[in-house]
């Protein structure tokens, strides 16, 4: 609230129209924004490296400039970072993959639509187009929290041909950690309607238990790891809770931790690879960060590691520690 | 998510330099933004009602149109009534009454600042320059949730002349059951040291414990009730947490229930006032209304008065009743 | 759980016919319970100190001996150390003076029953004929929890004549600050019909909602507070939740932050006071000790004050502390 | 706390020398207390069937005397059903299979003690000698709660010949909902040093964390499922907090719904098995509940089954349901 005389970026929102998300099987948008900050004084006549900041799940990118009372959002953050010569100026790029489940863990699936694709083959190509980024993977960074971190780490082992750099704060991992223990919830959330489940988020005025929000990310998570078809199964049977061993082998294919070993040579690849978590996380993602990071070392994948004295909500001040460190390796 | 072919009212956001705020004792900015939503096909040679809305404590203006996965920001909401017929088209005025404090209940304190002369001084005849409203009082209504109730109860008192409409959703009132239980908790958080206390809030990564926000709360509401020249006093003992009744008694003028008397006749001359709140309101707001209610029956002032199955927080779909019955009010 | 070979104290329970009880408002049995420990080698031909402890709100002496996987019991604790020389032998009293509403405060109550006679005028002497007491007041102290240290501090203020020794644990004081908080709670959960509430207590099927203690609690204190004939009043309107002064009034009559005043020269005549009570406690009892403390410093009445790093709940450890300071007082 | 005329069963404490705990790897108590209820009227010319009442984790036989302000204790419960003719006049024991652990599971293990043989080859017959049983297994029942209702679980199935009615209330089951959710807050509590944790529980002035019970429980549940001699496997890395499959494995071999199959013939030959469980667990043995009449379905193996709208805690009102079914099944 004090005087401000720091030079700020400016914020432009663009429209993207997706061939790849449109007919997606939620009938969700497939007009989308695409957020771009620019640092202040951008130069069309300078290019400059790039970072995706990617959202965790019931997110979608223009959330991070919204407005709290004691935490600045991303764009005010990134500004105070350059004016004191914390982070060098960079375009931060914030994409929408929400779905009307939730989210789409960035990743392709016949239930939602080809995020993945979409973010790397559509929404990359237009930023680099429309702004003056530095056309390299090695000025091309992903970041993001929670599923936002899921994203970035499928992103730098799948794609670090498209962004050489990543940090992952809090990402999902070690689904046993991270998810099991949302699936009995979820069964008495979901009771075999997962369509009653999502109305009742859709409907502002719905009561929510505390067990709905399991089962939304039950639905969410089971519509990308388990798809079937256009439909997707969960892991567990709706008549008891047993957990459906066939699907859930599934949902561990895409943990990260089992990632790891298939991915490897990306994964050395990176310019960074940066992985920190709060040690009170409530979904127990240090953990999960704590056995990738084991797994990592196991495959001599180099890597930075922190954990921190916080949760799981209300962390926005460590994206500092992820763009300070993305502008340090930027530079070298 | 699903398409959205509604019209969309245009959210302006204009600059206002307040000589009431300038060299207010917080150093809090004296230029703010006022935020001002214009209804779809926004006609300049066409004059509309106007509606003010005030946020809570810890909130602006611009945090009504922060986006969120599952409830509809106040613009959102506005367009969706008017193309729904439910509401008339109306401007809807966003306006920054935050303090490095957390708020100003939207009234005039040494502590603090002049907020309440700011708004009924400065804003309100800068928005009828600035854009085409109907400047007639029983055009312009006030609505607002929890402090920001508390802020239109207060217009109402004592700006009937600016505001012929009020609504208050949650409103502070009946000191006693809202703010008395905090007063224990802010004791135990203060410790003597309100500057200490603040500055945790204002740093971001400092650990917040949960009796601070009842301590933050209690400092917040004595620079406003009980300011004492630039400075403020607590309305506890900080030695043994005792309550100090002669501050207690400064409190309790700022009591909606204790001021419907001397403003019963402002009240009366009301084209609409309506009280609401959550049956489960975490601070006894429903209460706090019931008490108020009784009060305003007792000196036969003309009200509506609802409670819904709902807490205090997220309860934004609220603001469909208060803007229907402002629409309402305004046609007849 | 290991090899334990101290030797054990004797637990004996009594029955007495109460006179004083016999008739009681509310039916409760007049008939009851008189549990009695007598140290090791307890010896006919010798005469003991003798404690009264009182239980807590909801609680009677019985559960004072109830076992616990990690707590020991108060017999187990006092042969522990009188074993290990921390403390001499004593006589240890639990009396029962539970009622229908949850308790009585340990006073008179035309609503409840004269609990005060009752332990004052026929329990003292029951135990005094019935075991080796030394009948003494300076050999016989009184201390207790929550109610129960209400009960003790009732005690040393109008009966220092019988209990030369006090101390109270967490005892109900400042009742702005460990009562009022529950009022509004309470009339959501009474709804005009405390009896429904109280059935469903004593139906031990029912759902109890977490208003509901708060309404038993606000129903057991106006039956010992603001009794009216066989009945009792609410201290607030049960249409609108407003608090009632006059009967508000009688509660604060009854604070033993106000008594102290009046009871000052019996306070004075103690041999020991001593006020403990949780930095974390869930009704701010230590603020209530502090503000009590405080008054009795302005009355010159010599007392110990202590506060611990913990809460309400969980801390019979803090019996060993009472009764270490009364065993160090009986000697002097 | 009205007049209660009913006849009352006596409590018998009996003292037992255990050669089977003795030298037990804990050190704890060979010489243990065997509480007996008799009913009303017993007699000694007369043979009474017999129920064994196993407590939860951290619990014991004595605890479930224990009084309490609205819920009777085992004994005023069996007295109430027997005076209004809803059982039949029967013994009930209540064994103590604590450890410095917090519990044996009623199993052998070599890290605690042979506890299920304890309770079979030694108490047992002991009771039967010293009070009027009928010694036949179609007129000895077992239940419980919890760990209690696990033990009653593994009597039947390895039992079937002693015990020939089985009932358990939110027994221990399906070990993926009800433990694994543990073991990273187990991860975080231990921290590499079990013995620094189990200290601070037996240290009653130690403060206990949310994650510590996570850490005492994986602990005791280690020491019965995965014993290493006189020592125990914690089933997850202590560094990583990453799940030992092959220790889980050890686990799983003891979860009642992997044991059905290979005791489906026991199942099959009881009188009763009736398995119960809140729909709000905080465990989740609901589910775990549902999974195993599941399997008993599969094999053929007769069972009741219930659900009930209450959670995990204070629930000993489910032990009249139990009391009734094992009172007619006697009967038949």
């Amino acid at each position: 609230m004090t005087a401000n005389y720091q030079k700020q970026g400016t914020v432009v929102t663009l429209q993207h129209k997706s061939r790849i998300l449109e007919n997606n099987p939620l009938g969700d948008k497939f007009i989308r924004d695409v957020i771009i900050y620019l640092p202040p004084e951008y130069d069309e006549n300078h290019s400059y490296p790039t970072v995706y900041a990617l959202t965790g799940f019931t997110g979608r990118g223009k959330m991070m400039l919204n407005d709290s009372a004691f935490a600045p959002n991303i764009a005010d953050r990134v500004d105070t970072l350059i004016n004191t010569g914390k982070i060098k100026p960079m375009i931060v790029v914030l994409p929408d993959c929400f779905t009307h489940f939730g989210g789409s863990q960035y990743i392709n699936s016949t239930a939602t639509g080809n995020y993945e694709d979409y973010l790397t083959k559509e929404i990359v190509p237009f930023v680099d187009e429309n702004v003056r980024t530095i056309k390299d993977r090695n000025f091309r960074a992903i970041m993001g929290k929670s599923s936002g971190g899921y994203g970035a780490l499928a992103m730098a082992m799948r794609h670090s041909d498209v962004f050489g750099l990543a940090c992952s704060t809090s990402g999902d991992a070690y689904f046993e950690h991270c998810y099991l223990p949302d699936i009995p919830k979820a069964f008495r959330a979901i009771k075999n309607n997962p369509k009653a489940l999502l109305d009742k988020f859709w409907d502002e005025e719905a009561k929510k238990g505390k067990d709905d929000f399991s089962g939304l990310n039950i639905i969410g998570m089971s519509a990308c790891y388990s798809p079937n078809g256009t439909d997707f199964d969960l892991p567990f049977d709706t008549l008891t809770g047993e957990i459906k061993q066939e699907i859930w082998e599934k949902w561990l294919a895409h943990d990260p931790v089992r990632m790891v070993e298939k991915y490897a040579e990306n994964l050395k690849s990176l310019k960074l690879l940066f992985i920190d978590a709060g040690k009170r996380d409530e979904f127990f993602l240090d953990v999960g960060a704590r056995i990738l990071c084991e797994k990592l070392k196991e495959h001599n994948v180099p890597h930075f590691h922190e954990e921190f004295d916080d949760g799981h909500f209300n962390i926005s001040y460590r994206q500092n520690r992820s763009l300070e460190l993305i502008s340090d390796s930027f530079s070298t």
